[in-house]
């Protein structure tokens, strides 16, 4: 048959064919051919995508209150972007996460989608702008400088807001690991050298500590990221945004976004500060660091089977070597350190961003964005994965840590209040060299008897 | 005269000489000869010296009211401890702020520097360590463990805290010009291309906004560093602290440092966690950045004289060159910018120290400490100095800004509601084209007459 | 019917059901069960996907040169490897490019892709290991420790191959750009304050000299990435490789790879050596930094058009605002600037992940690989739209390049030999401050004529 | 009496008292009212004061060559640039190392300092520029543009010269260790899993091959530093430089430097151009990351005694703890990773200075100045330290070690030739449960004997 393949669309630098079945349209199809970078379109991100129509469509039902959108056009915008929000559409959201603009691109391609699909709703074909607008209606009283770093925090605040239970769980099976623990006697380490005694109850539960703090300083951050700027429009002047059109749009936003969000204290300047960003992807380092941490203990601690520390059994996940039979590696761990890392190198990406704003706008947004929500999803599924596949598994290896606590002589250190520092000192290092029990050396270092010294010792 | 002119000392290592009059002792002899890494003193970080003996003089009241110290041991030390905060013997911390240990030479440096002048005020030579004995005595119930993330972490608090009077005295300078430049209309500029009108006085206002936001998010971070592992000795197991110990040492410490310490969750998590230092590191690197994109945006509108913006001028402060005469250079946003890139990079080195710590300590806190310390007081002098030398000072150019807007089309946005954005791009890109007034172009490409045009305009 | 849609197989830790039609096998599924993390595949890599059956197939050549396999089962492999080099078989390359393991998933997931393709050519069903096996047959002679790093740096080397010559085009359409622009005078500025003139020529030759350079140094990175510990195995000892199958392997993969392969100096050194990664990372940040202050340059000449410097005009690529009518932003650059920052942020990724690496292996080279391939496309892709979507068609813009060199008093330099930095000084305020000539204002403040000055000023 | 405590001195913006003695003059004391940031002086970096002031000398010979400069004042600037040299002056070099301008302040610093000393040279008061200039002649035919970069680009490659044979040093120590340790068999690992059997001299000689290939990538970079821009002058104009004084000025510097200066390839680059510190702060990361891990692995090794692989022992160099006595630890290898992680964070700094640079300068030298001259600094000394207070008295534990290697299975790994991965799988598995010699599990999964089995292992 003859059905077009194409349909002519019209911008302000000419005129472009796009496939007749495309939901976007020509700024979109401009933004395709510019940036060819990563093969990465921003449906990756469909927090992104969800917040995006979540913002349209607020903005939509703030217009027409206003009596600036038909009741028509409005209903239709409604449904099309509840169909993204159903996920039907996230094929259409096809630039490229990397891409110059400041999220122009973005929001252009979210217009489009959101309008030809207004236009389905509606019974006409695609194009028919005349009907619904890309821009005069559906980016009515909008601005990308305001809608995108608003679509942008809600995604971020929706994955950091998803994070914090998955660390929480991690957190409890951390602890679940610290109550099995709790009478296991260990020798603590510091600096990798033989310290106190303590227990593998006291080591995991302050993992759980650890992961728990980072929840808190998660759920500080949050409450930054729904200081909304919706409204601002072109630069913070709010130009073309109706007056009530601020108030109405944040109060629909939060019922759609099921997020209480506020009002950014000053427009210029949200319309630029990108600290919101910094600040969330500080947090997210912080605990993925911490996460590094724990990972590299548990690493530590499994090492062997026969010539490391041995002190505790990870799950086996896979056969560790193409080459040395039986070998079992600490895959889950490692994958760990690597998030971290990326997360480490993505904090400086977006640092260095922030840092190259320039007057009314940080440009670099994209990549801020970018940057973010992958972290976040890369973090959360290691999270999850940490705890399925190796700390709920995890089994002490007693015969070992026994034999530690019953060779070390870190256990002198409660002498020194009644026999002091050098005494003790000259008794550990006799022991060490002698291979005697520590009781005896401090019998031979001070007046105590063998005796009195095992009783403190044992204390 | 024959005074000898070194006097000898033991550790479990041996013997060595150390300089007679030398308040410091043999692990502090050792400890210099090990790191001649950085030719910089501890004490170019005189916060820290002042927490570190903070923590002694409390430690020593909390050991005398549970009968550990005698009156006239506990006396001499609070003497000690008084004459270094008075600044007197701040030369006697000579260790290498660059230092393997954890710490440990830093907390002997200021045992033995105490211990010594404990014995001065009782009358006694240096190194008569039965009398005032640094680890039996100073040192008593402490662990460098518990005692020096302490004192790093006191030291941390109270440059954030010197730093937030200095950001509000900055925001203050802003928000005046931002007041004298209310009413100056000027155009905003997104991704360096002209935008919509504004007022100087927004963007201005703004850079206050934005610095006190930071302010707020520093002083959200202050609590995190007061939460206290004194007490919990090695590796948080409080072993050789006696019971009551804690609670007392904790009181005298807010007494003596005027800080509200609280206990720590948990001990054996205190004693590994680096996260106070990845929090304060990362708000400190938040304020950086921006002070680094307001220092941009100042030098790029105050760039020219004749073939830049020159839409402000900053205060002259230097020549400029040394080859081209009455060059004027914005030198003091210049120095922002780098502290800037310092502190970005610092947070890097602190990031990767946190990650690197292993099991029971984090052995890398010296190199977390002086990061941080240093970087809080660039900031703190860098913000002193934009403030007084530079936005105090600024001065609009009123006749440029003027000539600016009345030759953009930026306007043309207002009227996109009324036009719709096609028409509006059209009569936008005619006037740029032909440089017609933007009123006789919309005049041309719409319905509008010039004067309905012109109108909308103005508005 | 009844086809069966799994096949079962074994391993050390049990048996799983794989689906019947995969050409991976149970190392691979329980890769793809332990690292969901990413959901990018390390298909999405195909340069390293090809590296990996390079080695594959050189070394089943080099084995069965040994008398270690069959012709039919080498015959059958070197098929296989020949299918995935064409494309073919992308999509069975499903491990996640985030895993942890050091690499060993990818090459299991390679060994039972080429096995399961070699028995396809054999007509035998999947999973038949006992003819054609993956660990056996497939990586015979091999261990994961020296065949990943191999492939990786392979493709790395490919990659940075590929980059040079982009760059290369690059600078050649700068070059042409700047002999265009050879006799356009204009201001020189330094720290964004006039300076001397010189031609717009200068400075976009200047551009194409910085990127050849670092053509260059790419080039020298090269042969770094080019030694090679393959015939290493595990950890060096080359355990399990026969005597002379280190320089075959070699031979055979530098004519499958067209790279000239160099034997690596120290098998146990290179089997946890991670430097050649840095330094391509290192090179790739040089090149990436460079190319983010020239499209930084590019922005701020082409700010505008009315209240910005103006020197020259970007093609304009796509509408600029979903808000502004009219305006065009410079997309293309400011996607450079981004891709730079994510390459800086892969950079500090790399360093962490290689200073991570312990004893005898580094276990975080999935993530070097992944962040420095991924920078590697990134960068190629956003060079080649920098050249044609953006240099190539920058104009100049005349009037206001003269209008701009025509005010300034940085002619006044060429002067201090002949009247001293002093007057010169004086003279220059005393034109700024004024308004009046600079020649004039130089006649004002020395013994020289007015027309002695515009001699001199003009030479 | 009444001798004057200062003296008047004049510049553009009026006048100033400068202390009487000082050797600097009114540009210096702009500056230090300007710039009270860091309180470290630029005379920190002696090899920056040296390399300026050979700089200064040399450029003073070519213009007397070319009959600018007369023979007196010429000669006089000489013997102020060699008592510089000799260390006299160095105190005078005092504005603060963290500095706006572009390194003026410090040329400035240098210019008055050498005319001051000049000026004493020849019998006349501080101040009398009428008879040696700072500007007009010591600074002349120079700017701050060529001169500043060139002398900062020399004190680098001073420092990358020293570093070499640091590094050569303790590549030799490590080799020295690896011969005596070259028969001592342990037991490799990989991701901290035991893996196969390999020589305690094998793994302390690839420290050393690792080592010494840095130095070859270091000895690559320092060429790039010897590219010079001199006789660019402003922007790469050359204005106020005669013909023929690059060329005389290069040979000058060449000979006073010790170092084979050769011409920057275009002028214009070589002005803005930071990309030979950005390749010289990557080759010094790049060994530093190594010594990183390398200190990582000697940590591990050491670790103990009791409870940790103990492997080696590192010489005992100091108490290692306040609390626990007896404890010794590894404080040299961990101010090594200290340095490191320094090092890491300057090359971000230094890589966001780099990208921020504006058109025909970077501005934003003096940091990255610093940062260059500081790490290689920390990273020289840390080397020496290394290798004498560590690796040279380095012990092997051979009872550790043969203890692990008795009780191994990694020997298995040689069977899968002959029985292949799946049988050598179970057997190891079986030994590693039961605890039975790997021979016998070998016997009992397979059709070899126990001799069989066990001959092969000893292979």
């Amino acid at each position: 048959m003859n059905r077009p393949e194409t349909r002519l669309e019209r911008d302000s630098l000419g005129e472009l064919a796009v496939p007749a079945g495309a939901y976007w349209g020509i700024h979109t199809a401009r933004a395709l051919e510019n940036f060819t970078i990563s093969s990465t379109p921003i449906s990756q991100h469909p927090d992104l995508i969800d917040a995006l129509v979540i913002v349209k469509d607020a903005a939509a039902a703030a217009n027409h209150e206003l009596g600036l959108l038909p009741a028509g056009v409005t209903d239709a915008i409604a449904v099309a972007c509840r169909r993204v929000r159903d996920g039907e559409l996230h094929d259409q959201f096809c630039v490229d996460v990397l891409q110059g603009g400041a999220g122009t691109s973005t929001n252009m391609n979210a217009n489009e989608v959101i309008a030809n699909a207004a236009l389905e709703h509606l019974g006409v074909p695609r194009g028919r702008y005349d009907l619904v607008h890309p821009i005069n209606d559906v980016n009515r009283s909008q601005s990308t400088n305001d809608v995108y770093p608003t679509a942008v925090k809600i995604a971020v605040a929706k994955g950091l807001l998803r994070l914090m239970p998955a660390l929480e769980e991690l957190a409890a099976a951390f602890e679940e690991r610290s109550v099995a623990f709790g009478s296991i006697v260990k020798i603590g380490r510091t600096q990798l050298q033989d310290a106190v005694p303590m227990t593998l109850g006291d080591e995991f539960a302050a993992f759980a500590v650890a992961i728990r703090e980072d929840v808190a300083r998660i759920g500080d951050t949050v409450p930054l990221l729904l200081e909304c700027s919706l409204g601002g429009t072109a630069v913070g002047t709010g130009v073309t945004a109706p007056a009530g059109y601020r108030e109405i749009a944040l109060e629909r936003l939060s019922e759609r976004s099921g997020l209480p969000m506020t009002p950014a204290a000053h427009l210029f300047e949200a319309s630029w500060d990108a600290s919101a960003f910094l600040q969330s992807s500080a947090v997210l380092r912080r605990s993925a660091i911490k996460l590094s941490k724990i990972s590299n203990d548990l690493r530590l601690l499994a090492s062997g089977p026969q010539a490391g520390l041995g002190e505790i059994r990870l799950p086996a996940r896979q056969a560790g070597s193409s080459i040395m039979p039986g070998k079992v590696n600490p895959v889950i761990p490692e994958v760990i350190n690597q998030i971290a890392f990326a997360v480490m190198g993505a904090d400086v990406t977006i640092g260095v961003a922030a840092e190259g704003g320039q007057l009314q706008l940080n440009a670099f947004e994209p990549i801020m964005a970018h940057s973010l929500l992958q972290s976040l999803s890369w973090v959360t599924n290691g999270v999850s994965a940490l705890r399925r596949f190796c700390v709920e598994g995890i089994q002490a290896n007693d015969t070992v840590l026994e034999r530690y606590v019953a060779s070390s002589v870190g256990t002198v250190t409660a002498l020194v209040p009644s026999i002091g520092y050098e005494a003790a000192a000259h008794a550990a290092q006799h022991a060490l060299r002698t291979g005697i029990p520590i009781a005896d050396a401090v019998a031979q270092h001070t007046e105590l008897t063998r005796e009195e010294a095992a009783a403190l010792l044992a204390h």
